[in-house]
């Protein structure tokens, strides 16, 4: 995974931000493209194997879904679990944030505006604290880590997310939580994430 | 994963199909708990990891997440991938059936019934067709398998996932695809999965 890397994606962090993360993690140079949604549609949907993004290219294998990409690159670069129940834990946790990560989409791209405002409070007052409640919980007991006690890819992937999320949910959704915020810290000490998060654009709202 | 174990669902296929397969894949015995959501809320909901179902519950453990059980099970069973390439084509495969089966799942739980018409047309004749003509084809080109040209959890997922959508959609969804009908019969043979299909109990509607 050393040669010719390109990421495409749109103008966002979304869920190209978890695969920015783990590239930068492993230190791998890769071309960050960045579209807008009629360009994207134009030039590389269709080269997608299922037509979504985002779609990584590496020495011209194509590769799809986030979660799938992520989960490869940390086990290559030995941060995932050390079997697999350490891995399930880990799952868990990535399919967890999904869910939230979901709901918070749900609102933020509902084109019906007053099924926008319906789904307003119970994304913000309760599905998304009682998600991040208990993520808070869970770090707070196990060293600082979403799974197995150590640094794992749920971490990384986590923060990626979370920071979507601001962007989803137009708030910074971990302002309530020291211990998420601690972890947040962790991840942007990580001298290639670090060099990443300096460098990165700003988001572009893309029409979905 | 000999000992006691517990699957708690509601009265439908749906997201413990995949697990009810893959125990019964393993010969693993498992009390096959059915609810309606009014005593799934009133009695299990609040000992869930994060209030969600399925729930599996081994020897005191408490598991959440279809895939990431089945992720599991498979490993455990050898019928993943023999490395992590190969691995990362099943969990392709995964994420892509999970994407057809959320937009199969958002029209059949649309509330609103002007909106559930409009989704209606393009899910059963661009979306459904895209995806599952792309799932043909890779199964016509891979010795009957959707990854590695081999029997993995992919295949069991796919099949308990494509059983559930055809209560999603009201429709046989692999009726016009003779290689993935030929794929669920070949999961349907595996003598543990046949004898769990043989006595399961019919779907009931569950209101979300």
């Amino acid at each position: 995974m050393t040669s010719k890397c390109r990421l495409t994606y749109f103008t966002l962090k979304g869920l190209g931000e978890p695969i920015r993360y783990m590239l930068s993690y492993r230190n791998i140079k890769f071309e960050d493209v960045r579209l807008d949604m009629e360009t994207w549609k134009a030039t590389v949907k269709h080269t997608a194997p299922f037509g979504k993004a985002p779609v990584l290219e590496i020495d011209g294998k194509v590769l799809t879904q986030s979660k799938a990409i992520c989960r490869y690159m940390a086990r290559e670069a030995g941060i995932a679990g050390k079997d697999t129940w350490e891995d399930l834990q880990i799952d868990m946790m990535i399919d967890t944030i999904e869910d939230v990560r979901t709901a918070a989409a749900d609102y933020k791209f509902e084109r019906d505006e007053k099924k926008k405002a319906e789904k307003k409070d119970p994304l913000y007052n309760e599905t998304i604290p009682f998600y991040f409640k208990k993520f808070e919980t869970i770090v707070s007991a196990s060293k600082g880590h979403l799974a197995n006690k150590k640094l794992t890819w749920a971490d990384i992937y986590f923060v990626a997310i979370s920071e979507h999320m601001c962007f989803l949910i137009d708030q910074d959704i971990l302002e309530p939580y020291p211990n998420l915020k601690a972890l947040k810290d962790t991840i942007h000490a990580i001298p290639g994430i670090k060099k990443y998060v300096e460098q990165r654009p700003a988001d572009i709202l893309v029409e979905f």
